[in-house]
């Protein structure tokens, strides 16, 4: 059942399911958005910053997402962005990792011009299955309030 | 031909080629990544706040930079993210749209701790054919300083 604005708390928070990021789902994914070495040749990553091969920083955004949108609280919401805040990449996703998101509301405020409409600021923190931190985010979403 | 941290400088742009995204391509991606009504079915659309089938704005990101890392400027210099500020979705991106990407340091700094990188802030607009901005982020890039 859809939740509406006045439904959502400072502080409500959730977890995801976990979603393992396989090796050709991650050479897929770069090959299509972001074809760059340390993504698709495990011998140029070994050379490379990273010193192994990793998936796309969008890679993991776009699993994040995913991982949002069938996260139980918003589910029936329906996730509309206006925008990111602070999106860091603090650590490597490897192909192979499974990742699961945690997201609690930390601002709920009014949408300007809008009376259908809220918004929320969501800390989205993506981590990987040892607890690592491997992106933070802070997403403005909006979100209906109930029809008078 | 690799360009170093000395070579960029403020105020230095680059215009990317441009790409078209099919209604299939925005189709696969949401299917994988944003299952919502929206992003996934016509009628469904019809009645939500975009009117109409739009794409992911992580699709749109993704597609970003795709055109980023082809972009003569950095092609062979790695496009290393630590992330992304002020991320903003201005405009729905539908199927079928061509986009293109504009991109413009507007910081250049030491990246602390390193003395074989620097940190540049680019500005990257993302514009449907018509011009419109659909995207805009700030992109925290880390790139090798000339070897000594």
């Amino acid at each position: 059942m859809a939740r509406y604005f006045d439904e959502f708390a400072v502080g409500d928070a959730f977890e995801s399911a976990a979603y393992e990021l396989t090796l050709d789902e991650s050479l897929a994914f770069a090959t299509a958005y972001d074809p760059q070495p340390f993504h698709l040749d495990a011998r140029a990553a070994a050379g490379s910053v990273f010193r192994e091969l990793v998936a796309s920083g969008w890679h993991t955004a776009a699993i994040t997402m995913r991982l949002i949108v069938e996260s139980a609280v918003l589910k029936q919401t329906g996730v509309v962005g206006t925008g990111i805040d602070e999106l860091r990449w603090l650590a490597p996703v490897k192909p192979g990792d499974t990742l699961r998101v945690r997201g609690e509301i930390v601002e709920k405020m009014p949408w300007p011009g809008s009376k259908s409409r809220g918004k929320l600021r969501v800390r989205v923190v993506t981590l990987n299955a040892a607890g690592v931190e491997v992106m933070t985010q802070i997403a403005n979403l909006i979100v209906p309030i109930r029809p008078a």
